[in-house]
């Protein structure tokens, strides 16, 4: 249960209130406060003198509350940067791309080159990888982020890199300008609490284990520890097929456009796992009306150390990208 | 393995080849007789008196073969009316629709006006449901297909009509312009054969529970019987997810572009099982290249008698259609 | 909803009830007639003058009814032999085993000597196979069917054997003990409809993909017919875990233990797909209390022409099934 | 690939070689170096110099290595106390149990007694809890442990407590006798490295939407970081069934008894999610010969603040500990 408080109820009332609840307390857009309870909490368990100190009580009926449609009609808006949204009523895809992983400053500086040659605004690369395996390449770590950083001066560039684990979550909100949360690492309270303090954008990546429910509360933690920054990431959940690395789950995202209140991102690269599939489900993707799209590339994909088989050429990008605008076109949306 | 035996290579000795090898025999486009061994067969296990017969010997790896990109590197293409075909190179996206199941002459007549009207060539509609109780409504049965019979002389449409079981396999048969074969019979030998010995398109939906390699060695039940006109449907297959019906599959839905050479057909209504899903579904699935859409709709979806959560209103559905038009374009696909 | 109604009502007045409430009727173990409606009906849309006529009327909440233990508190108890029974009250655990197919008289008869040498009363072999491709071994189809009539004769075993499709439902019905409806039939309704005319037992199979509400649902179709003796067997279902070939559900085990009055059969078999699981699988599945056990062997595992991996040999299988009894005991139970 | 050097080989050359090979290097029981390296450093790649310093190499053909089989064909011994192994060759069940969470001292204390009673030597409670909603109950955290603490002093218990992130590892690592990572921290290499330094028992459970080649290897990285004590525990995987909560992997017990060197615990109760399902369950995994179970039990489950629904009473759980010996017996174990 979300309850807006009127404009004027003191914190310290609020306080209490959220006390007695067991519930959270957050700043509104509006200046007003609002105390978020339990989803189990009826609606004839609150008390009389509490309600009328409400503006509004909003019932999700689950504890998809702040990323719910009920309390938020309207999809949020998020910046990227100076002059450019996404989400809201910008009608704006926004095209990330770059390689899986950093791998040497030679390699990170021929994916930014490509992004400014095509107008890309948002860079994406790993410094520390999820792997799977410990007898697997596990990412330049603290270095990664380093010429993360100098890429960023050196060609204006917004940079999008992922936390794993909670190790070097600080790190990774520091140097990121949208930090990305793994999908192994989609429950981990730390990192998503650490999210919830952040005042940048975080796209919150779907476990490839996990059901949609589990996916948004994941993005509540953020949400409700007064980040609203939160962006959505469907990349392939895992199914009985395997012919594919993961199935991408577009019926997932046709449910989160009509009950959840944040911007969705699809990752084709990660769900398909093999690059041949990436410019359909891209073009896909991108019909569907959403707000962003996050695509490997790699000057060398045979040559990558991780994920060699989903990467993208600079050709087949460009290609690709070159075919994006008409299918945005065609829905009234535009590539970004 | 296939073995594509020289122009002139008696019927005699292709029938004594395919006993030693367990194997099928069949006519091919050009005339030249073809024979299909186990996928099992390795190359070194075929007697060099038989590869002297061969043009052509064809090792895919498994037992997709006929329907394998290494056997037809094109995709097949199938006439659905005098001039108007899929696959090929049509560039064609064929749009189906009408409902879940006929209820009654008013029901489907109204559906095949909305054909009429958007110039619509095919309608879908069950005269046999397979639902899972005993207790629901089972479909009109041979009515069902004597209404569909009256409505395409009256209104000039192709009818496509499932059959979902071998009861009245040949009733169906006898029946559609186009035979379907429902996701929950597609492992179904009797009907799969007779279908092949049919000279009829047939469209062959996917088992929520089945694999790709299972889902194309269901249509190689059909292909090596001899009837090359078999189009694949992509209709969502069961995951963990269960806030929609199924998860649609579009990562397999490129793997089966890339590997086989069958038309597709993506039916996203029953993939969402919700009606709010299927426009933006259907435009992603337009916006792979695919060769059909199959979307139900319902002159009253709340007054279905199977599936009403997901059929469309014709409002509904005249939204949508007018919109697939430019996504086709932005590929260079038509709807058709 | 199950309308049991009051000893002495007519049969003419029971077909008006069914009809005007679209239901099924039969009749019951007490002389009484039963009129089942679609699980939706609600308590208030019964008529007052119906529920006068019945003695009791069962809701058990969607169309799992006649299978329901709200329908039947106790579990459904079936003859096997003249002395022998399974479910109810027995405590047995029916110990079944034979080869995935009939390949030859030699092999067979190998297989019912192994049986009659153990004390095992029911022979199991596949004279149709389900394969998923058309260029394997497809069964000996009607000569497995007598071979298997002559062995019954020979050796004084009960035979148990899989339908696979409709064309052959009727020779299967007519030559088995015991009917078996392969998990890729799970959803054939001329079949279940077929074994709900039967008079012998009915094993069915748990389709692959198939969720515990369509299981039961299928036997619904079987019960409803008029055929009470159904058994469910689980064999796994399909997982995105793939390095057993299914996974054995045994949760699922335990909700059917729970909730439906059916005798349930396990194997263990089809689900892991090789054999070094199967004894493990086997121990575990006993130690539920189970009303039986199906267990693939096959004197020549190697050379087997279906399912070579997951066939035990005689030795092997003679050395698990001595561990049974102690593990049957342990719960209080006998292997039979 | 495992290389174990001869005996004598300095630590020295064998960080050369590690370093030549991107490869871990550990001591192994013998006093003898190992090198681990990438499953992909085919055997041929290996430098002819650096062979003729292995006494063994070891190709495991993945990334399942020190946990394999076939670089240890025994299972691996664990101690839980002074005079108690599990695994090895000791045929011990370990029987835990205790609530989900601990939520205050007398609840945790009644858990305690009831372990002393029943002779139960490690009793489970959580107090950092992996909820997916921010608005429930988050554990009680360092005062959970420190409770934990005070209950091992005055009962004698083991106990093991879980890890859910890495912001409280250390705290866990120190605290618990048995270290568990929880099934959603599976991938946490910050955890999985803390673990590989700790000289305590680490119980790693499966992530439910892990496979088994990630699951052991993320044992791997326990393993390589030097820490020997690693016990897998399998409680469900996600699925497409949802009457129960998840879906015990018993076949992936199979494979992980053939092909992997560590002891195995299961854990009914998470998997079925409901206390109807876990005695059976729980006798099943006794009879497929296990190294220890895993049940919670809380004195009054309705009022638990976390997993109410799968909770066993004391009653409950003393009716089904009194049935295992005998399960274990017949197949030759020991409930310890």
């Amino acid at each position: 249960m979300i309850i807006e408080l009127k404009r004027g109820v003191s914190r310290v009332l609020a306080e209490a209130i959220s006390l007695k609840y067991a519930a959270v307390i957050l700043n509104n857009y509006n200046g007003r406060l609002i105390i978020v309870t339990s989803g189990k909490l009826k609606e004839n368990e609150l008390d009389e003198s509490v309600r009328q100190l409400a503006e509004r009580v909003v019932i999700t009926g689950s504890d998809i509350q702040l990323a719910s449609r009920k309390f938020l009609t309207s999809k949020r808006e998020i910046r990227i940067t100076d002059d450019l949204t996404i989400g809201g009523n910008s009608q704006n895809t926004l095209v990330i791309t770059g390689p899986c992983s950093v791998e040497s400053e030679k390699q990170i500086r021929a994916c930014a080159e490509l992004c400014v040659q095509l107008g890309i605004k948002v860079l994406r690369a790993g410094a520390y990888k999820p792997r799977t395996s410990p007898y697997s390449f596990q990412g330049l770590e603290i270095k990664g982020l380093q010429l993360l950083d100098k890429i960023r001066s050196d060609y204006g560039l917004k940079i999008i890199t992922e936390v794993k684990d909670g190790s070097h979550a600080e790190a990774v909100i520091e140097y990121a300008d949208i930090i990305q949360i793994g999908a192994k690492a989609m429950y981990d309270h730390s990192i998503l609490r650490a999210c919830g303090k952040a005042r940048k954008p975080v796209l919150l990546k779907r476990g490839f284990g996990s059901n949609l429910q589990e996916f948004v509360q994941a993005a509540e933690f953020i949400l409700c520890g007064g980040n609203e920054q939160v962006i959505l990431c469907e990349r392939g959940i895992r199914t009985f097929e395997n012919f594919t690395r993961f199935t991408l789950d577009l019926c997932g995202v046709s449910w989160l456009k009509e009950n959840v209140n944040l911007p969705i991102v699809i990752d084709p690269s990660h769900a398909m796992g093999f690059a041949y599939g990436v410019p359909d489900l891209s073009r896909a993707a991108v019909a569907m009306g959403i707000d962003g799209l996050l695509i490997e590339t790699h000057p060398n994909p045979a040559a990558a150390l991780s994920d060699p088989a989903q990467q993208l050429t600079f050709d087949q990008f460009k290609e690709l990208y070159g075919t994006l605008a008409d299918v945005a076109k065609a829905i009234g949306y535009k590539i970004v």
